[in-house]
């Protein structure tokens, strides 16, 4: 049993927040149902995957408080389609739940909120609190760094590393390592490392706001994060170890060169279309106070593009597959990157003044 | 050898056009280059994927005149990311072509064009024209309601039917049957059908444009679009006898109500999110100057809604796929749209002002 009377517009804006994690093909009915809860002066929407666990509130007048579950997609589209400015939920013990907006009058078939997966216990739980903005933002100039495959389990997510105030978020393929750094307050006692697997870490993001600060908790197994407005999001860790990953950040540079981060990014796409499998490189010439860039392969033909900088030093030839140095850059929102070098056969970094490191060895394909 | 100078928004305009047939995967390497002829004072594009072929026409300063082809895609993406208001092609006798624009350089490897398949002959030819806009909406109006499936193969294309100025458009599957009647001018000796595939419509609907006529030639095997901008529209017909339609459309029906277009389609929509493969139908009753809507699956759950009109006659219960009422109804653009009846079981017309006919059967579903 359950009745309430809740604004459709916030029940829209719960349902789209806790829906990205249902499956409508998961084997496990249940899993397709969002898990209501009618308590006080709120509605609480929950779903899970197993692996991840989203809670929503969303204020409500609630006339008989309880518990039922509902099918997570037609629900969102049923309230979606609706016209009106209030919606009547009236679930009975069946868990059969009549929805009622203007002309519209509907009844969908619930399940029993006992066969709802139960949240996991959290124990040691270490916590901190940052900006929703600023763990947003630490997640997307990472995250596409994060091992595809499912050969290294520890890749496969990222890395949150907490050590006197110091946050750091690592993600890294083996082949390149993205890295941001930022100082939090309200951190004691938190310090220790955890491994979040990437896609909970882009739930998260879509899940943060631009406004307020995040709870992030860390437990043995478990982390959850708690948002200023009532949202929870909760997700199982990568129980593995993460690998040292400052040994792969040189101790020096010989070379800092600003690059242009727009212009740089618009021309290694342009070039990179004439990259083809066999050679999946561009090659970029510093000298003359410009960057020349160029690929070129047997199947496709060739693109040279050049762009000025100021960088009047001894000419450095280096080559990348323009993939990973397009993917840092386009995600970063300053208008100049640093770039640092040894050579066109060392690891180069890119660097920003907001925490952010990325380092990346170059093909051995200069001529 | 080719050599010419080409405006960047041009060539992307014109690139637009061909590209849509061209598929970068198809076994036949040539059929994923354009065919590039360079004369006089204009390039023309053609590409094909052996059933539509599509020509477009651009303004150039041809230094040298001549005939080559180039990857269609590659080609596009490169043009489209320059950055530059004129864009120089220069193509040598290995048909290699030089791409100059801005900063950049490319060089693209083309195939020749002795490769590249001749058109078609068209023999018996018949024309009319008529304003491209009223051929858009024309195979808008009715191109969904062709025949999917390979099991009837005239069923597959759109009927093009002219007898004495009056030319007729009409798709069907079987189970609903899609008609637009116009009046034409410029069309004597022009009687005649023919069954042009549903993907050549949809296409040349894509070409057309919100000014000018397009001359239509109908020829034993093929048809040609010619639009007034130079752009060329060639397609295979389809070499089958068309059903006699007529016959599936009611002499007479003793029932006439003005529907509300877009409150009925987005009625019958939420209506429908409740129905299921069990019991694939919306239940509709005209009676006391309102629509009632109805569906229920014993999976999902039930759904009802209302829309008032002015009907005060005696009750009409009627059933349909809800899919076969919205199709037609959402790509309507006038207010209101008539739907004739006699009874429940009979079939049922919706007609607009403008020529369009849509007649569909009920189902036997009504309680």
């Amino acid at each position: 049993m359950m009745k309430l009377i809740v604004s459709r517009n916030k029940l829209n804006a719960a349902l789209a927040k806790v829906n990205s994690v249902v499956s409508a093909r998961s084997t496990l009915q249940i899993l397709g149902n969002i898990l209501m809860e009618a308590d006080g002066n709120a509605l609480r929407l929950t779903t899970t995957d197993l692996d991840v666990r989203i809670s929503a509130e969303v204020e409500a007048k609630i006339e008989v408080a309880g518990v039922t579950t509902i099918p997570a997609k037609t629900f969102q589209s049923v309230i979606r389609s609706m016209v009106g400015d209030n919606v009547t939920l009236d679930s009975n013990d069946s868990h059969h739940m009549k929805i009622l907006c203007g002309n519209s009058n509907f009844k969908l078939l619930g399940l029993s909120p006992e066969d709802f997966p139960l949240p996991l216990e959290m124990t040691s739980v270490r916590r901190f609190k940052l900006p929703q903005t600023e763990l947003a933002r630490m997640i997307t100039m990472i995250a596409y760094a994060v091992n595809q495959e499912d050969t290294r389990k520890a890749l496969n997510g990222i890395l949150f590393s907490l050590n006197e105030n110091n946050f750091v978020s690592v993600a890294t393929d083996g082949r390149r390592l993205a890295l941001v750094e930022k100082i939090v307050e309200d951190a004691s006692g938190a310090d220790g490392d955890c491994i979040v697997p990437v896609r909970s870490a882009q739930e998260l993001c879509k899940l943060l706001e631009k406004t307020g600060s995040v709870e992030v908790e860390i437990g043995d197994n478990m982390a959850r994060f708690t948002l200023e407005n009532g949202t929870v999001m909760t997700t199982k860790l990568i129980d593995e170890n993460y690998p040292n990953y400052r040994q792969v950040i040189p101790a020096s540079f010989s070379r800092k060169i600003e690059l242009p981060r727009e212009s740089v990014v618009d021309t290694l796409r342009r070039v990179s279309l004439v990259v083809s499998e066999r050679s999946f490189y561009i090659q970029l010439k510093f000298a003359d106070n410009k960057i020349d860039f160029q690929a070129n392969s047997s199947d496709v033909g060739e693109g040279s593009d050049f762009i000025p900088i100021a960088f009047n030093e001894t000419e450095v030839v280096i080559s990348f597959n323009p993939i990973f140095m397009i993917e840092p850059m386009e995600r970063l929102d300053s208008d100049t990157v640093t770039m640092k070098m040894n050579d066109g056969y060392s690891p180069v970094a890119l660097c920003t003044d907001d925490g952010f490191l990325y380092v990346i060895m170059p093909m051995r394909n200069n001529r």
